[in-house]
């Protein structure tokens, strides 16, 4: 079917691919200039809209429009732009890490408008365009429904790999949860490895021991293979240093636990873990040094004052 | 090769099933009487041995031993056992999951009797008889080169899946290792579901969700998998009581950890939610709760006095 990708980041682009070369006739748009028609060098079913004016005027209708920008300010303007510019019928699909009571917001306003909104979270990263993409949707039965070839297309596979699980921000919601998962599960492994190293007798391959784990063992994932991936580069991972970003989804997720009193320690602590490694210094670490000093004459260690 | 398996549960039988059919000739026991002469009605390269000494003295040497009973006193009393008729040269595997520190213990004091130690982290689960086991290998390297044909039997392909780690003790400790991890990826799993579940207005299928994680998902592995057949056979998994045991390998994780000034909290509190999770009556939560009580006047919910 004819769709317009919005948004060519990484993702973006990908998505954009993958769908022509599953046979969608796709118009493609990013803000920066230069991008899409780059884009549409690649492949014959791809064409570039030089602007969200020409987007709308490019495709017949009713129009479906996947949107694949980071989430927050930049969905935001990018939804509201579409949204003066679409008219009744047509279908936005927000493919991003939207929060999903934005979502829940973005499918009521734009109802107003006669205009569809459907939340598609979407997990794969880079490997996607190969492999398909796992994709949570949520929204009405009926225009998910309608949008089943490009699903089938972006999936692993037409039967796996996606579904509708609920109304308008439900997608988001999986995608969510998905995403706190995923910290934790990180944040297991990245544990573990240091264990393995902390045990300096042993001398042990940290690499080969992933590639052990990937065959047969209980703990073998996605997440060990790109892990081993990465151990095969640099062992030591000398070249990384140990600062970890957080887009989003795994304080949201925390915040979801909190809200729902659910205990979720797990998730929360890997959430922790990455703002400590954002730290260049903890202050809370110097106070209980201080107060170590204070109650036990415990040494502190001295800083030079620049 | 010509090996014995003592200790025929679960884990055991499987072991020498999949060496049976690989062409070893298994010599199978067990403490417990008629196991393994059922086990040996099974297949005809598995015969029956009804005494510890009856193994001895079935064999030719150097013998190989497989030794897979629950770590701990069993396996003690097992390898004393064997180490009493063993002679030179003659080799013991470990594939249970023993704490490393005795792993190593073992190996010096079987070296005084001129008896070979290796360790063999087995994991895998049920599923190993069929997809092969991936196998963590402490020990001295020749030893561990003479067993070569018993791990790429048992491995799910010659090449993948095994690898020798290092000394006597490597082997069990990254077995510990990786077990630790598995108990921090549950947990995050475990935690996810839960969120999903307690967002009632969403109606989610966990048991969906978990199919559409399976497929093309950066959070896909062997652990989904078997979290979906859970959900799928009962999503709301009434017929199971919220009480986790830990044999071990979770709490050795954390010591070492520990030991070794390792921040691993993930995996820790997976231990410790296992815990909780015995905890008829929490005497903590009662302690909290009196204190609010105290201070704030906050009520209490009282409990009836049998």
């Amino acid at each position: 079917m004819e769709i317009a990708v919005i948004g060519l980041g990484r993702m973006g682009a990908n998505i954009a691919r993958r769908l022509a070369r599953g046979g969608h006739d796709v118009l493609a748009y990013d803000r920066a200039p230069g991008i899409a028609a780059t884009l549409a060098g690649e492949h014959p079913r791809i064409r570039a809209a030089g602007t969200i004016g020409g987007i709308v005027k490019g495709m017949g209708k009713p129009r479906h429009l996947w949107v694949m920008v980071p989430a927050g300010r930049a969905t935001d303007s990018a939804i509201r732009a579409l949204a003066t510019s679409l008219s009744r019928g047509d279908v936005i699909i927000d493919g991003g890490n939207s929060n999903f009571r934005e979502s829940m917001e973005r499918a009521k306003s734009l109802a107003k408008r006669g205009i569809r909104f459907v939340d598609a979270g979407t997990s794969g990263g880079i490997r996607g365009l190969k492999e398909g993409y796992s994709l949570m949707v949520g929204g009405e039965r009926a225009v998910v429904e309608r949008l089943r070839p490009v699903f089938e297309t972006l999936a692993p596979s037409p039967k796996r790999g996606w579904g509708h699980v609920g109304p308008a921000g439900a997608g988001h919601f999986v995608k969510m949860v998905h995403n706190g998962i995923e910290y934790g599960l990180m944040q297991a492994y990245a544990e573990g490895f240091e264990i393995l190293r902390g045990r300096k007798d042993f001398d042990l391959d940290l690499h080969r021991v992933a590639e052990i784990w990937r065959s047969g063992s209980v703990i073998r994932s996605r997440l060990l293979d790109l892990a081993a991936e990465s151990l095969a580069e640099d062992p030591e991972l000398d070249g990384i240093e140990g600062w970890v970003a957080d887009s989003g989804e795994g304080r949201w997720t925390v915040f979801e636990a909190i809200d729902g009193d659910i205990p979720a320690p797990a998730i929360t602590l890997a959430l922790l873990m990455r703002f400590v490694s954002r730290q260049d210094e903890s202050y809370a670490a110097k106070l209980l040094a201080a107060m170590r000093n204070k109650f036990g004459g415990h040494p502190v260690k001295e800083k030079k004052r620049s």
